[in-house]
């Protein structure tokens, strides 16, 4: 059996940016999971010494907080300020500009439309930035019982399907006298996803390695599933049935903008010497 | 044969606003037809002594020169004024807010993407507004080779099809950071179509009535087509065949925004009395 990765996949600048700076910040905390990968997570923790707590309220004046890449809501922000603790910012560049948008365009008197997840981390952290509150969506038939402004600002989630994105652009603009749709979508998203079109394609099965809760990891899956009916979310090598591979040629694998290297490397070496031998 | 009109139709309120002003300044002249309709143009000269001027520099001052529905190119209208023209406008507001939207978004650093006709002279009046200029598409291939800006502002000619308008900024949108969709196509050209969409769908033939250079009527030709296969755009009467009316069970008929009952009602008349006898 052939295997091939995806042109694109993995570690995303965001990703890579947050995990050194956590390396550079020995013996911090996190404020919740700095990525959405807990193999990652725990190895930050034993190498660096960089711990995990889901209470913002836990750090205290002096300690040192770094801000997970999905950034968090501006209020607890203030708060871990306000509290003078020592905060490092490792929020996503591409995710602090929907953040600023959300200020600018709540304060202009645009109605602010979210396309995402709102239990998401990095949707709650968005949202939390419009002045005057926003309303977060996930497809159309969310804005149908609406009342809203004629003027509209529209931004999405970093890690969604463009596709799916254009939909609720659709909906709104012959609605409305104007919509501003800023395209978040982050580059890292949009060049994976291609990639993983691309290759689901030409697979007989696709393995997506990533965490459950990562929403990038999440968009691939469905992509890959989209076009190659044999595909398969992971964690890592430990999820893998070797049963699926069974008179199988072509193995793609992509993996989200979470997943180490060392696990994409873990995952191929267990199926070539479990499968292709 | 049941003859049926479409539930909205005809005369739109930025032509009657400016019929009104026409028939109001008796004496005057137009620069340019008025409206897109040269008997109703014919009635005005005739009634009103309204004139008609294709050049702008025939106006002298003190010369009373009212501004055709359609607009003008700003510096025309500048020069007018500058002359001592005494200008009456009877530019569609719904044309004045894309002719405004040009200037601002320009001014403030967007390219300025405009959907319709280049050669129209509602298009020729509101691309004259882009300070810093613009570029006119009439679908995605016009976009394709262009090198654009980072933000595009967008925006429609009031007679346009919001589908094909959809198209525009369905392109746009993921290969930009921003895209401000400015829904500029008028209401009444949003109902004419709807209404002509309902009723053509159900006709066994369609008669649309307006100016052979009607925007406005050209689109609801358009989606007439679209739907029912005897399809016919007249100017009035005069133009139809009676051949097109045999063994036929319905007629469903429509009209342009600039398109007066009177003309209508000769149409449905002429139709009465030689086929459904």
């Amino acid at each position: 059996m052939h295997i091939e990765l995806a042109e694109n996949y993995g570690f995303c600048f965001g990703v890579k940016r947050a995990i050194k700076i956590a390396e550079d910040n020995k013996n911090s905390s996190t404020y919740g999971p700095l990525i959405h990968n807990s193999k990652e997570i725990a190895r930050l923790e034993q190498d660096f010494k960089v711990g995990l707590s889901d209470d913002h309220k836990s750090f205290k004046a002096g300690d040192k907080a770094v801000i997970r890449t999905h950034g968090i809501p501006k209020n607890e922000l203030q708060e871990l300020k306000d509290n003078k603790v020592d905060v490092v910012d490792a929020t996503c560049p591409y995710v602090t500009k929907p953040q600023q948008i959300c200020q600018e365009m709540s304060e202009a008197g645009y109605d602010i439309i979210i396309f995402g997840d709102e239990a998401h981390p990095e949707i709650k952290g968005v949202k939390s930035y419009a002045t005057y509150g926003a309303t977060v969506v996930t497809c159309p038939k969310d804005l149908e019982d609406l009342k809203l402004k004629e003027r509209i600002a529209l931004v999405a989630q970093t890690t969604r399907k463009v596709e799916d994105y254009m939909e609720v652009a659709n909906y709104l603009i012959p609605r409305h006298k104007e919509v501003r749709v800023f395209n978040t979508i982050c580059n890292a998203t949009f060049e994976n996803q291609e990639a993983v079109r691309k290759i689901s394609k030409k697979a007989d099965v696709m393995i997506i390695i990533g965490g459950k809760n990562s929403s990038n990891t999440k968009q691939l899956f469905s992509i890959s599933d989209d076009y190659c009916q044999n595909s398969y979310h992971i964690e890592d090598e430990n999820d893998l049935d070797y049963g699926w591979f069974k008179d199988k040629l072509f193995c793609g694998i992509s993996a989200g903008a979470s997943t180490p290297d060392w696990i994409i490397q873990n995952v191929v070496n267990s199926i070539q010497e479990n499968v292709n031998k």
